[in-house]
């Protein structure tokens, strides 16, 4: 196997990890002695070892490692953190050669890996080439804040509800799995006051067990005032009220009230960076989306259309007023009778 | 090679003839003998030779056609047409086996090709596998009309045009080029009154020299009080104007008036069918097509999608007024940074 197909084959492996590393990166590892593939490797759930371990971990004796070559999705740690650095332990074991996917955006590693590789006589080789993995770990080291995703769910006219009708079912049950994947991949999903007053979502994951629900964010006038008993205050998930009013409440233990008198798009990812929150949904309402679109804080959209034309109804993103915003398609795929369109910020 | 490779070996071969068969189907055939592929033939040119006779002319001796088996995507004729009849020829030569992919559905043949071959002791098989060829042809042969397409260009929201101005450019160049490709498919393209005298368009065919260039077909109130000058009254195709008032002009020899007192669309396809015309494609306006949703005359939808959410605008089919109609998505595809929706009536 060529670089290329042993990246390719240590990516896969890192895709193993997706939805189970919270804001660690997913990373795989292939360790390779004269052209073959003696042990392979992943990171396998935040706070565990890192694949690189777990790739000398498969190795059926320690000592294979010598004179190896590791090839490894992502710079090698040169940190202390939950684990020991992996730069050490790659040097410690007498690997001769590194292949790396990408270099860490983590300002903690950030070339440091590749340079005490290097002064250790570590022939390495940085490809630049993340494989699509870790989008939204890369996005928040680079642009300082969570990357933004809107979906939405229309037909082929382009409207998301009947008219005189409060909510009209559009897509079909894979379109609606999908959009649970969705929710599944996200740290955070924000919905506005009239989408948790009248909708009463739970904002939850349905259909996986995740070791790290995506933390639940509502913007809301006063947290003080909300109706009791909302379903986003039960125990399922973190829940963040971003609220324009302090609070004089006592809150359940999974609630957190987060406060500014004005709080706009460009606040509201600041304070969830603040909180090292990579990835954002913003599943509605319409308002509020149309609110992050005006911003320009719309990086990724998702959109499921319905072979309906629908005929009168409530065009999508109505409230968007601004001037023509440009995408570029990134994906396009049947689900059941729907398909979806994946669409990245030009 | 196996019966189902053998027919998509013919149905690929009658693929060569698409744009230049007019209103005769696209046929292909291929001779075999003894599991050796001996001659392929197509049907060239409307007017021209079968796709079985030209296969036979492909043989390196005709005295090779006897015993050997042919596969031809559609029923042999059974008739004197323009041609004599392939059935009769197959006879001739000494055929053992016919593999058909589907019957004509043309009631000049309609099964005697297959019961003149087997009266002659003919083995046939019939596969019913078209092939997705002569989409149009077969449905006016079941449905007594012309299959009808609408093409609408949008944008992510579902606008057709900004608001305040007369004509966005929505797509690219790829997007036109294909909408080109898809003009030069079809029999006949319809305009309404509105987008004739506005938009004074050519409805011809770009960068294709077609032998058959699709009628223009133009709705109006009264023929003898449009404007001169008319692009569509040129003669580089014909044009049928379908007007609600007796003309008492005099018209160029490309150009025919078709008076009814109440054109709606089911009047339209059925003048049209009884033409013989067998697709046709409403370009616009608007209004246009959503009379011809509403009637439930709108067989194929083609979406095309620009990446951009455009902000106050027209939203496309905003004159149709009807309950929710329901199509089955058939096909999707990139076309530059747009994208290509393709749709049947469910």
């Amino acid at each position: 196997m060529d670089e290329r197909a042993l990246l390719h084959k240590a990516q896969m492996a890192a895709r193993q990890g997706i939805g189970h590393t919270y804001t660690n990166p997913v990373v795989g590892a292939v360790i390779v002695q004269d052209g073959q593939v003696l042990a392979t490797g992943y990171h396998q759930h935040f706070g565990g070892a890192h694949a690189e371990i777990n790739a000398l971990l498969q190795l059926p004796d320690p000592a294979l490692a010598k004179g190896a070559t590791m090839v490894v999705t992502l710079e090698p740690c040169s940190h202390y953190g939950k684990t020991p650095p992996c730069a050490a332990k790659l040097i410690e074991v007498g690997i001769k050669r590194v292949i790396i996917g990408q270099l860490d955006p983590n300002p903690v590693v950030a070339g440091r890996g590749k340079r005490m590789l290097e002064a250790a006589g570590i022939d390495v080789t940085v490809v630049n080439d993340t494989g699509d993995l870790n989008q939204a770990y890369n996005f928040f080291y680079r642009d300082q804040r969570p990357l933004v995703t809107v979906k939405v769910a229309q037909t082929l006219d382009g409207k998301m509800n009947q008219a005189g009708v409060q909510r009209t079912l559009i897509t079909g049950e894979a379109a609606y799995r999908d959009s649970q994947r969705l929710r599944g991949q996200q740290q955070a999903i924000l919905v506005g006051e009239r989408t948790l007053v009248v909708d009463n979502p739970r904002l939850t994951v349905r259909e996986q067990t995740l070791d790290y629900p995506p933390v639940r964010v509502a913007l809301v006038d006063d947290a003080d005032r909300l109706p009791e008993h909302l379903n986003l205050l039960d125990d399922q998930a973190p829940t963040f009220l971003l609220s324009r009013h302090a609070t004089h409440k006592k809150w359940p233990t999974s609630v957190q009230v987060l406060v500014d008198e004005a709080w706009m798009p460009a606040t509201v990812v600041h304070r969830l960076a603040q909180r090292g929150i990579q990835s954002l949904l913003v599943e509605g309402g319409s308002a509020v989306q149309s609110r992050f679109l005006a911003a320009e804080l719309v990086d990724r959209l998702i959109v499921y259309t319905a072979p309906t034309i629908l005929g009168p109804g409530l065009p999508v993103f109505s409230e968007y007023q601004g001037h023509p915003l440009n995408f570029t398609l990134t994906q396009m795929q049947p689900l059941g009778k729907d398909w979806r369109i994946d669409l990245r910020r030009k």
